[in-house]
């Protein structure tokens, strides 16, 4: 990985520079659903150096995947792209927005690098190599109490009524069991990274997509913690949904509490 | 203020030092409602200095005001210090925290000035002179359609179903009204500071405090600004809620599309 973080860092100077510019905005499957000419600049350029070096490589990448790309993961290795995580906030120069690469050989997540473009935070985590952030080594909470908790969540794209009232059920449900608190920063990998770093005790979002997951569950289960779905049982990278925490009580917990927002699959659009 | 930016700056090391060590919590109004000894420790200090240079003023702070002094505003030159803004987040070691001061004589805000202890970002407002973020002019957003705006809340210390329900219930209705999004950052002023700095249309808050209003007030203000009651009236400073925005026309959708949680004053616990 030692071209990474040179390499990370040149697209987030791309993302820092158009986050203080006016932007084109379009929408995807919703009105929340935000893409910028940035997110195909960056997606294209992070694809287009990889295929050079990795000429043999597949790719999952959001904004292809948006132009009807498939999403499956095939044994072959594959890089899991998401250009600017976040897209909601960068088009309001809210300053929490990530660029995310996983690396899935035979199905099995390898590494995952993450880099927050206005802090210039690298995270970086390797199987079996340990999860860090500009190079300190990441540890997640070891909180099993719900009522001490700090939760972490994402709205999800779809607006609907339904929707909705499930979205701030599940709210409530934490809040009721007397979790400290939520918080909902706009970039689920963000969120996420500050999981791995024992800076909250839990996530769990519907409607999430595998390249919001695939870097993010390499750090998280580096730095110690469970990624699972929220069903209580394995994660499916495909599902659009996820738990994670610090310890497996702790995901558990949320895992129980929530009610299913039914998102689909990224494999089955 | 030449003389601000440094001891904010030692504040916040002793804030940055102790974000990495274990804390003793203890509760206050409820058991989400978090006080730590870094609060204390850092109040002592902001007022203890400002005492030595400043005999005759008076000061609203948050722990004192725990304690059991009264918060009344008089027409002396007053202190107005949130020791820790996002002790929920300290506690728990997540990123987002500031220290706040406010300034103000004959019960009219003079200045205000926030650090984000993390970022080592000094957000400073002076009437008629301008906001500033590490010298840069802020500037608010000009978004007048809620339907593009990115607004951020907090949820209250208070946590019974009722109040729950309605908190919720405001989330809901701006969703509805298809706000692009809704952050929860843990941190009223530094989401005021947000605000300030056009990355975000809006803000409103039932429950927070004249400590956590006071300097954002100033800060928002000179960056062009609006801060309104609730109720679309003029700010009441003690009332225990908020409206900010970019402009009027959005700060008026907002407190049209709220319904009222009750506080209580500060001037009257």
């Amino acid at each position: 990985m030692g071209w990474l973080p040179s390499e990370t860092g040149d697209r987030s100077k791309i993302i820092r520079k158009a986050l203080s510019e006016e932007k084109r905005v379009s929408t995807k499957t919703s009105a929340a659903d935000l893409v910028t000419e940035t997110d195909h600049l960056v997606e294209d350029l992070i694809i287009s150096e990889l295929q050079k070096r990795f000429p043999s490589h597949r790719f999952i990448a959001e904004e292809a995947a948006a132009a009807g790309a498939k999403c499956v993961l095939t044994p072959s290795p594959t890089w899991i792209v998401d250009p600017i995580d976040g897209t909601c906030n960068f088009v309001h120069r809210f300053p929490t927005v990530a660029v995310s690469i996983g690396f899935a050989v035979n199905q099995e997540l390898e590494f995952g690098v993450i880099y927050h473009c206005t802090e210039e935070r690298l995270y970086t985590g390797r199987r079996g190599q340990g999860a860090f952030c500009n190079g300190q080594r990441l540890q997640v909470s070891r909180e099993t109490d719900l009522s001490k908790a700090l939760v972490l969540t994402e709205i999800g794209p779809k607006r609907d009524p339904a929707t909705l009232k499930l979205f701030l059920g599940n709210m409530e449900r934490l809040l009721h069991a007397k979790a400290h608190g939520v918080r909902v920063i706009g970039s689920s990998t963000l969120a996420l990274c500050h999981l791995a770093s024992g800076a909250a005790d839990a996530y769990y979002q519907f409607g999430l997509h595998c390249w919001d997951l695939a870097a993010a569950t390499v750090i998280i289960r580096e730095a110690g913690g469970i990624v699972m779905d929220t069903s209580g049982g394995p994660l499916d990278l495909m599902s659009c949904r996820v738990v994670a925490a610090g310890t497996r009580e702790m995901a558990t917990l949320i895992a129980r509490a929530l009610q299913t927002i039914n998102y689909g699959r990224d494999d089955e659009k």
